[in-house]
């Protein structure tokens, strides 16, 4: 990602639309656009309607282009946007016309990277514009808006700046004086780092929701063949993609059907009917099925049998569901689900048992929500770090090299998390994950 | 399509990315922009950063808003673009908050329609619109470039104003005269038709380039079970979309894949082997097999054995290949095309024989191309007013009233053809063929 070069990309979805935006950021855009529209010079941050010519001056398109000079855009470099007409042939030509002018094609994310560097954000916002982008739901996404918003780098913010005035307090007193600290300062020390681990923990426990709404929850449909997974996808998402037939081993590949509940968005898969298979095809059925089951957050194993027993082998959470309700005279035991994808009966038992089992009802707070496992990692070790503090001040000596050595260790993982220190490949990981022309 | 609502939607293909674009047409988009904005007025043509609020005043995006005042915006209407996020959800919840201000979702190109009620476009320009965006290589879409920027249409035009001047011509001598014309006029006019009806036929002639090059070929692989097909389509495309195996009747859908040959579209379509069917699937897979046969532009026969005839029962052109070159020691008699698919021999003398069939390489023309069904059957009806004018010059008596009544009925042609009288229910078809946002 060396920042000196003009980059170029698509930052629309390819696909036949009625617009597509291409983007170009670098000390070059400008110069660029000059050349590709044949105009002198475009107006400051005006949408311009012009010709797009390529290299051989020929039309590629009549296009509105609009630039924004430095520092004042998303990048905090020269930038241009052309909006053209949303066909993917028209989108290659335009790239590929920026390319033979000297731009290269920008790496995944490398946009917000640039607006990274220039200052325009720390990295837990470049994490929200990633997972903003990705989000399923408007819950979801008005989470990432806050956290883009500066919100959850605040609070980080804050708690990083009240663990450095702690630090500088200890640090004062261990330069001027030779003595240790009055019993009243050890317990307001003490109690100054109880309310900071307060603080983390606080943000910790945010995780549990924010991770659902941002990475979802996936869940497997899985059982013996022939016991109605594929209807209970197509019942359960109103969606008709899994063929349904009376012969077992019908479904070979995964199918894949979304439906949110209360704004988290659950990912529903269903897989071949785990039994000795009779083909090739089928066997790696079988073998795909049981990989995505240990991926799984949520477990629906369906059975039709209504003797089935409850077994908790799985690590995780898992409901046990009795599908062809209509063919059966008994019951199974509560709390096994009974429904009939049939006569669609039981479905939302089934709903409100996968929200108990998410724990969806019990789960709010007034912080902005943590939503990736590195965002919660690194308060928890911060977290730690001030707990090992807190360790040593009830240790006798209350040895304030050791305590001062413990909170700076504190601040680092959060400079780590605001991206002050944090290691190349992290932050590569961070804006590869995001979208190329973002 | 009532254009006194203000209309909004999606401009650009649904998915995650850096952007995504929502269009706002009508007399209030400026209005609607300042609430939910909450801005005093937003500055013309000048792309504002600027929160985006919901009816509930809750923030849904940071975005980057445009607006254009009427006449100079794509429709002639007060328009706006909002530039947000690329995310399905945040789409929704911007077009959601217009529509909750009174805005109205838009039809399948209606802010084309509303350019062209407006005079912004003609009917030909509009389908150059639909086509351009459909357009699957940039050799096509560069012929529409030339169909917006009114290329043909100024064809039809110079062809409708000549009529035009001959009907007056004629019309004239009718009123001020009692006699008939002199041989010599009749001679003038005779020849002024021949050339009329010449350029006629050289736009009609385009259209076998153009109908390619816009709507593509479709080509469909068919063929015995397990003589290759999908084996073909494989490694024609260069894609591994279909399952290949030893068992007969593994391909059960459509396996649709893509390849262009001198910039135009091939679809390449791969069926199940044609059989008696074993299950229920694969008469369904064989089914659709006979059913997309039917529909193609090229069918190419597949078979295993170097001893196939070369049968000519389809309507269509049809190019017979004989797979397995690998096992056969024997050559079939050409112009069969003998390939092997695992060792990639005879691909390259396939396309060529593909070209061939479809004549690729004999069409040029200077005349931008006529892309659609609807302008071919125009001109073609035109051509066909003036032939019969033609005959009636030739038989005793050059009665002006009737030549004159044939040439009238060759300008309704082109007035159709370009919107001016136009039956509701075609125009309806042209836009509605647009996708939403255009």
């Amino acid at each position: 990602m060396s920042p000196g070069d003009t980059i170029v990309a698509p930052a629309t979805p390819l696909g036949f639309s009625g617009v597509a935006v291409i983007r170009i950021s670098g000390p070059k855009a400008l110069l660029f656009a000059q050349k590709v529209t044949q105009k002198k010079k475009l107006k400051d941050r005006s949408a311009t309607l012009v010709g797009f010519f390529n290299k051989k001056r020929e039309r590629l398109d009549q296009t509105l282009i609009t630039q924004f000079s430095a520092p004042a855009s998303y990048t905090g470099e020269d930038m241009v946007e052309v909006s053209c007409h949303g066909n993917p042939v028209i989108v290659d030509g335009i790239v590929s016309t920026f390319l033979s002018c000297g731009a290269r094609l920008a790496d995944p994310g490398e946009f917000t990277y640039r607006a990274f560097i220039n200052g325009k954000m720390d990295l837990v916002q470049a994490e929200g514009v990633s997972a903003l982008i990705k989000a399923k739901t408007i819950e979801s996404a008005k989470e990432q808006q806050k956290i883009i918003n500066g919100e959850l780098s605040n609070n980080i913010n804050k708690l990083r700046r009240d663990i450095i005035n702690l630090v500088s307090f200890l640090e004062y007193q261990m330069d001027i004086s030779e003595e240790n600290l009055s019993p009243k300062e050890q317990h307001e020390v003490s109690e100054k780092m109880q309310s900071l681990r307060k603080a983390c923990l606080a943000l910790s426990k945010t995780f549990v929701r924010g991770k659902m709404l941002n990475l979802g929850v996936t869940t497997v449909i899985t059982g013996p063949p022939n016991v109605g997974k594929s209807s209970l996808l197509n019942t359960l998402c109103g969606e008709n993609l899994a063929i349904v037939s009376a012969e077992p081993g019908t479904t070979r590949d995964v199918i894949k059907s979304e439906l949110v509940i209360d704004g988290v968005p659950f990912v529903f898969l269903d897989t071949a009917g785990i039994r000795k298979a009779r083909s090739p095809i089928e066997k790696e059925g079988v073998a795909r099925a049981k990989k995505f089951k240990e991926k799984a957050d949520l477990i629906i194993r369906v059975s039709d049998d209504p003797g089935a027993q409850h077994s908790t082998t799985s690590a995780q959470p898992c409901v046990l569901v009795v599908n062809k309700a209509d063919l059966h005279e008994k019951k199974p035991k509560k709390p096994i689900i009974h429904i009939s994808c049939k006569n669609k009966t039981g479905i939302e038992e089934l709903i409100l048992k996968i929200k108990k089992e998410m724990r969806l009802d019990s789960i709010s707070s007034d912080l902005p929500l943590l939503s990736t496992q590195r965002q919660n990692t690194a308060i928890k070790l911060c977290s730690k770090n001030i707990k090992n503090a807190l360790v040593l001040c009830k240790k006798s000596g209350f040895e304030l090299e050791l305590i001062a050595f413990e909170l700076r260790s504190a601040i680092d993982a959060l400079d780590v998390l605001l991206g002050k220190t944090t290691p190349e490949d992290i932050i590569n990981n961070i804006f590869n994950n995001l979208c190329v022309g973002k």
